[in-house]
């Protein structure tokens, strides 16, 4: 089936998925970047509170199609994949 | 505590937060206008194919921190969402 709308459409879906990785990947370098630092000065890696105060902002400035509680559950997702990252360095730095 | 490269690197984090926060809605409203798009030409607005070759593709291009299978759980989380918004509509349409 042809249709011009739905495939320009899809198109910039594709952008949007691919927009969504980099900044992903960004996001897990800040954070690998943040743990070093942490460490460096012998500072807890996990900090509920700086995740609470992010998930907050976050939610404050949210204004789209979604609920409020899909949304703080997407990035509490995204913020277990960074917390994944650090304990693997861990263990890394661990072993070497 | 004072630490200016950890204050740096968190507004950097904060930063990419909202750009997420920004892609994640835009999505969203992407997904809605495909909704309507299918619905005006009586396609099934749930398409498994689509979304195979959308993750194919993502992961294709993939080339961060994170593990393949990590992106891949993310990505079917942004998938649901947008998923759960169209059922969403298709109530609203259904009780106007």
């Amino acid at each position: 089936m042809s249709n011009e709308q739905l495939d320009q459409l899809r198109n910039e879906l594709d952008k949007v998925n691919l927009d969504l990785l980099s900044l992903i990947n960004k996001r897990g370098e800040l954070v690998q970047q943040i743990g070093e630092v942490k460490e460096k000065h012998g500072m807890n890696r996990f900090d509920p509170v700086r995740e609470r105060e992010m998930l907050n902002h976050i939610l404050q400035e949210h204004d789209g199609p979604f609920e409020y509680s899909t949304v703080e559950h997407l990035f509490k997702e995204i913020f277990k994949m960074a917390l994944e990252l650090q304990e693997d360095d861990h263990s890394k730095a661990l072993l070497v």
